[in-house]
């Protein structure tokens, strides 16, 4: 059983998998033994340890999740940056078109870092095919959407972009560990995502970045870290990189790479097909008795691994259901997020999560002044 | 004494703090709590356990370390995407300017984010008055020079790059901890640095980047992370941002700044002002002695915390010192560092050293073949 591999908050049902994934059992040995080396060794653990080579051993890890080749993908820095890196190569691939395509519900985050980068254009989720044409550079998109949780054809969107020169950039941070995704059969060129919530990788675990090869020898990173120099420890005058290391920046955060290396022991495609399998089942339910007590509720008919509704008192309605010891959380101005991931929530949590929000319901709990109390992190 | 804070490698003299310095007795704990926290309270430790203000907390620390002050510093990222973020920003505030200007012997990775940059000019360390004129934008320096040890002088540079509007951004890599810096004093523009040399953060640890209050209004980053908005979980489509948290990406790696958190706590001005007095002590003596071996090593006016001597099998020679117990580096092609961090070498410690290397001369034992194996990091 995957879900004895997990270390749950006690008499909590843990269901913000999609916001930062639970512990793994084996995470604190990883990092403590990491700790060991460090204290043991110093710096002659970077070759006795191969701490050197976690960010492309890693990598190869989430490639054979994606349907990726080993040698498409490195973990490293933060989604942000790499979107930054991603977004910034695809732009230069472009010579001539300035547009990033997105839609207006993306995450804000993604939207930040286009907006920093070139013009953005912003379209609805359902008229993407209708404004992609030679003005476009780069789709970006989000495979699975943080609010609905609608879940993006990437197949079928990328080979319509690519009719059209355009080149897509997909942020893979909701999918990655329970939605399926095949990387190469879907044509796609550049893809981040996160490693923190369905990877269960800790707390500002690193992100991946995935290059398809055939960008490779033509790209040139914006940023020219010195690790991902053909020869870094040469200290030579001129920056050459090959391959998707050419996104690699500075040191990579050891501990925080070795946690995520821990959790990444327990995920394999087949997990992952299963997860999601069973994610739909619990979504139909979930959506279903949440529209029975008539809550506006997203159901969109492809989803990924959490399920959202709206209440007028979003925050307090979140607030009070964590107090009745289910985990979720608020996102800005209205709504709430379960995350339904079978592999550490049960038929019987789900259950129980809603008897609860029926509870909070007819009580109006919501209304309790304590609830109303913003906290820094929602 | 400080040294009984540090846990350092058995049988070993650990000469390698400039490259990684070695871990606290507190780091473990520091970290493994923190991993007690993500296990028993999942995504409320972001707010529970002020993960979430870890930035800005160790970012006032660290200026107070540096004479900044404690909104003009944050910990995030690594040093190389600080430079980068920190050049972009000062080569935007210099319309009509293109030349970085640096000196040849400035740190590859340096050097290789300002040539992905802009227009990169190479000068002598000694000629650095006689380049700076109006046609130069950012003068890009490193403090502590990472072959040679030499100290620029931070203020009178400063004040003369000023006069011809040029703007200064640092790397306080190999400074900060063991050199004594004072940011407002020397009115710097910006600086960076590294937390894992003389900070002993830990590997990977987070770097620091620092932006002088008089550029906050009008400075924009180039990498527009959500979680430097002004109102990160509003979720609100435009991106504002104030203060040096404009340089803020994404979710920082939470474990490695907790063992960096836990280092902090043992500096503070005068543990670094009587380090440096011991550490150039140790230097005299190191430099006096190497030179009476007929060694060839450089002693510049003004040093750092380490010294570095050459020999034509560098690499060999530091495999061989190694061996023998005393962890130093190797820079290509031909150096050995040694570190004199006094906060954990002694001066009997030196004394060995010197012995040792002496050893290594007569015995000619850096001819040895199992020395001269490269391994990957050196």
């Amino acid at each position: 059983m995957l879900v004895d591999k997990f270390i749950l908050p006690e008499c909590k049902v843990y269901m913000c998998g999609h916001s930062l994934g639970p512990s793994l059992k084996t995470t604190s040995d990883a990092v403590c033994s990491t700790l060991q080396d460090f204290a043991s060794y110093g710096v002659s653990s970077w070759n006795k340890s191969g701490w050197i080579d976690l960010s492309y051993a890693l990598g190869a890890k989430i490639a054979a999740l994606v349907g990726a080749k080993f040698d498409e993908v490195i973990v490293c820095d933060s989604t942000v940056l790499n979107l930054f890196k991603a977004l910034k190569v695809a732009m230069s691939l472009q010579n001539g078109r300035n547009i990033i395509l997105t839609t207006d519900d993306n995450f804000p985050a993604d939207l930040y870092i286009a907006q920093g980068i070139s013009e953005v254009k912003y379209i609805k989720s359902n008229e993407i095919y209708k404004n992609i044409d030679e003005t476009v550079a780069v789709l970006m998109l989000t495979h699975v959407n943080y609010r609905d949780s609608s879940v993006l054809d990437m197949k079928t969107i990328n080979e319509y972009a690519h009719k059209y020169g355009v080149l897509t950039v997909w942020d893979l941070s909701h999918s990655i560990g329970i939605v399926p995704v095949d990387l190469e059969e879907s044509s796609t060129d550049f893809a981040v995502g996160c490693t923190y919530k369905y990877l269960s990788g800790g707390p500002g675990s690193p992100a991946f970045i995935y290059a398809n090869r055939m960008y490779h020898e033509h790209m040139q990173s914006p940023i020219q870290g010195w690790i991902g120099h053909n020869q870094p420890f040469s200290f030579e005058k001129e920056y050459t990189s090959f391959g998707v290391r050419k996104f690699m920046s500075g040191t990579p955060a050891i501990l925080s790479m070795k946690a995520l290396e821990a959790a990444l022991e327990i995920f394999d495609k087949e997990v992952i097909v299963k997860s999601y399998s069973i994610a739909k089942e619990y979504s139909n339910i979930l959506i279903k008795s949440l529209k029975s007590h008539g809550i506006e509720v997203y159901a969109p008919q492809n989803r990924g691994g959490h399920v959202a509704f709206m209440h007028k008192h979003g925050y307090a309605f979140s607030r009070a259901l964590i107090d009745a010891g289910f985990i979720c959380d608020y996102r800005a101005p209205d709504l709430i997020r379960l995350c339904v991931n079978p592999l550490y929530i049960s038929l019987r949590n789900i259950e129980s999560c809603i008897e609860q929000i029926q509870f909070i319901m007819e009580r109006s709990l919501y209304l309790k002044p304590e609830y109303n109390q913003m906290q820094k992190v929602t």
